[in-house]
């Protein structure tokens, strides 16, 4: 079996291979938007993770491209909407789509990036199509619920923390664990080996999004890059305020209640009021013992995998570096 | 084989179907606006012509209702997201989704539709797949480049009659086509035949939205249950106005662009003034026999079709009886 790919060398084909892909020039204002969202980068998480896994089993990495441009496409759509959707200004410090253009170029331009995803994820041997196809749609509707849930917190005064992983599970894991069976399916691993990567990406996904609510407050601001505790300041329900407000009692729920109604406070003041009762409730050790036991169950799915240790090690690697964030 | 079953029964076939179809209770915001947008009825042409080719082939209308049902899912996500951009307050007299809810929720419950609907499409026996999922994924595209050419035309001046052409057959045509094919390929009808049925749908939806151009301004307003000339009023690029504006002189042209500039005019002032126009340039005349030539090519695809006569009955009633409102 050939050696395993590096990382960088992973990246690099999914981008070439992005790169390659060219969109009718008309109608001008239903392609230049997917070019534009496309062009803006990102980290290439899900696509790169497709191809990581064929690379594991062997697999000629050609053989899933279309898979990891299929869910790169489907990602950018969902962030096409969900812009429109939060009134965002901004993706990746660029003019979102529908502040560029408008909100109908964002809707009519998601919606035909998201038939692109399915033309792409469907160039594959006839004997894959029903699995990737079935386990795509579930992951999209999915996806459609975890977005819902979301914006449902916001009108929400008491979310579980049931609730809250449930959400993150649908809004963000499914399409890490999506990327991962897809790319175990094409390339004939066992469906136990594809059920273990798929939960694999469930653990994966949950702890890197409990991870983000951490680093929004307690990351360093200057590896981070994004403002510190932009969650608090926008009324955000994160894994650290749900745990808060469950185990606060009446006086501490008036200052979380006080502070997250609405948005007119002095920054630093709100920011440092809202921490003091994360302190006393101790919700930042609550939290990152969660996302480590998410992590541990992802890296005992990981060990369960019936392939050699050493095939898995770029996986592995690649979890623990954008984990290690954290620390 | 069995006798040709009549229109009533399989609408009846298709309204129990889809009558029988449940969507989930949670989220609430997503699967409520899907349930409200199908039960506001329409006249499920789409799905029925699905229905009407099986039995055509003399296959169980039961083997091709979930790709039926699958196109109205199709249809009502297009109505949803149209809606928003159109900024349409009603649809089918009730109140749309993203006034009723909001933007959001219709951008939304939408997309979970448009899942919905690859989900009940990929119903089938996995030989039938590749093509059903290719010539859906194909027409999905095409749809979404219907409807931005006549977001475009909006602003255009100019538009020609081949450009509209093309914007109507994209937007209309070619999901009439793609119901009708899908039908032929799962009663395994021949290439021949498949695409014969697909350019019978292509010529018979071209006629269908010349027809629906011509009635606004010509027909009966009893009849056809629409405000006359409300085509007109909104400053629509139809047929009619695309013929007049292509073979006015400078000062016909000058009355078109003047009324056509905005709708603050006095509403029987301007439909004479507009139709004056018509009347003088002969745009009837011209748009009913553009209608008939493309009614004609439908028919004469329908002909080539290689099964006996009887057995295209029931099609071709169903669309003579569509097209008689147009006398």
């Amino acid at each position: 079996m050939s050696n395993l790919k590096s990382i960088a060398d992973l990246q690099d084909a999914l981008c070439l291979a992005l790169e390659n892909k060219n969109f009718p020039s008309e109608p001008k204002n239903l392609y230049e938007p997917i070019s534009y969202i496309l062009s803006l980068g990102g980290k290439r998480l899900r696509p790169v993770m497709v191809l990581m896994v064929a690379d594991m089993y062997g697999c000629d990495i050609t053989q899933v491209m279309p898979q990891a441009i299929g869910v790169e496409y489907f990602h950018n759509f969902t962030l096409l909407h969900d812009d429109i959707m939060d009134d965002a200004p901004l993706r990746r410090g660029m003019t979102t789509v529908h502040e560029k253009w408008n909100a109908n170029v964002g809707i009519l331009s998601g919606d035909a990036l998201f038939v692109k995803a399915y033309q792409s994820l469907v160039k594959t041997d006839t004997i894959h199509l029903p699995d990737l196809i079935d386990l795509f749609n579930q992951t999209a509707l999915e996806v459609c619920e975890g977005q819902q849930y979301d914006m449902d917190f916001e009108t929400q005064d008491l979310v579980s923390m049931d609730a809250y992983l449930r959400m993150i599970k649908y809004k963000t894991a499914v399409l890490l664990a999506c990327s991962l069976k897809m790319g175990a399916i094409v390339s004939r691993a066992s469906i136990e080996d594809q059920n273990h990567l798929y939960d694999f990406g469930i653990h994966t996904g949950i702890a890197f999004q409990l991870m983000d609510d951490l680093l929004d407050v307690y990351g360093n601001q200057k590896d981070f890059g994004k403002q510190i505790a932009g969650d608090i300041l926008c009324n955000k329900k994160t894994c650290l305020y749900i745990r808060a407000y469950e185990v606060a009692d009446a006086s501490q729920r008036k200052v979380l209640d006080h502070y997250f109604a609405h948005q007119d406070f002095d920054p630093e003041e709100k920011i440092a009021e809202v921490k003091k009762v994360y302190e006393l409730l101790n919700v930042k050790a609550y939290c990152l013992q969660s996302m480590e036991e998410h992590y541990k169950l992802a890296m005992s799915h990981m060990a369960q995998i019936s392939i050699p240790q050493d095939r898995k090690s770029t996986m592995t690697e690649f979890v623990d570096m954008l984990m290690v964030r954290i620390q």
